[in-house]
């Protein structure tokens, strides 16, 4: 099992402070993600800037993409990303046009997990060459109270068996970490709980610490 | 049932194409979409431009938000959007949040249906008060030769008597008008068919005299 990555999400509404923590954090990172609200603010300017700031690290575009797989692949991956997300409700011919555009590019996609996926749909993802998920506990979902629990971590487990790479995200802090041992994580993916930290680069650490202990 | 309104949906990649296409069919329909493509190039821009450009019409964000529905909510709609979309796979936390900001700033949202959504989705987003969805023949399913059937047909008409008002789209030219007679249609939504045809005007004129003879 390859040890997971740290990921950086950026969600910020205004591209200056977005780059801000780019700055600060990029050294401490693995992969830097254009989020969702800062893309539909900013535009494919924010994974440009994002490429031309960290030249060596990931970059994700995340844009849950439901539909015209190969145009926003295209701009995607144009635009400087590595990765792009595709929502899970996306029908399969527009996963697999995404997925075609992306390996002609050395690129990759991600489908995002949520709502009512089914682990047929899984394989049918799995069958055509995709390799990576997203597990995701949303912040509308956070808000609302919903905890990771013994089903999350049952099918994320289902999923690492049919052969994803799983990104997980969801309000995670670095004591989460050692209940995901057991799952293929492709990356852990954390938001505000570094760049909203009072001391970001040691809470980076912190995963980092965490990382390397359970998976060496 | 009121009569369906005419939508022209804009996903070019770039803001000046796309401005050049509002400037010639404004006057022919009654809402304007800023659609996932342009949005993704261009970011919120693209929806005050819009704005801008077309104070009296209907606004769409086509969005297809998934999470962090109070933010994004906000973004359009200051932006200046009037309907933003969400997509259905979206936790009901996101769409009632969604849909309470919008009620709040009276606007409204519109649920894209794509992949596994039940009619039990779709009674809990009416319960919540949610009354417009999107019913989509996606670009690449239709690539892939996917036509409207029965089944789309009936499943529109079962949505209809849930009491939601139901945006059509996807390849539809004039003459497919008729079909959705039974339907609570709120609108058709055109894309190339218009900004892409030889004789734009005459084909938003031919929608509208469909539209008349069926719908009155």
């Amino acid at each position: 099992m390859n040890r997971p990555l740290l990921q950086l999400a950026l969600d910020h509404t205004c591209l200056d402070s977005a780059l801000r923590d780019v700055a600060l954090l990029r050294d401490d990172v693995d992969v830097v993600e254009a989020g969702t609200i800062l893309c539909l603010s900013e535009g494919s300017n924010a994974i440009r800037q994002f490429r031309r700031h960290c030249p060596d690290k990931i970059i994700v575009a995340d844009w849950k993409v439901a539909d015209a797989g190969e145009i926003l692949a295209a701009q995607a991956f144009d635009a400087g990303a590595d990765w792009m997300t595709v929502i899970c409700a996306a029908p399969l011919a527009t996963i697999e046009k995404s997925h075609h555009l992306a390996s002609q590019r050395n690129a990759e996609i991600q489908i995002e997990l949520f709502g009512n996926w089914t682990f047929s749909d899984a394989k049918n993802w799995h069958s055509i060459g995709v390799r990576q998920v997203i597990y995701h506990r949303g912040r509308d979902a956070q808000a609302n109270g919903q905890m990771w629990g013994k089903e999350d971590i049952s099918r994320m487990k289902k999923l690492s068996d049919i052969g994803f790479a799983i990104s997980i995200t969801g309000g995670l802090i670095p004591e989460d970490l050692p209940q995901f041992k057991a799952i293929s994580v492709q990356a852990f993916i954390t938001g505000r709980a570094l760049s909203g930290a009072t001391q970001p680069k040691q809470v980076a650490q912190a995963f980092h610490t965490q990382i390397t202990e359970i998976w060496g």
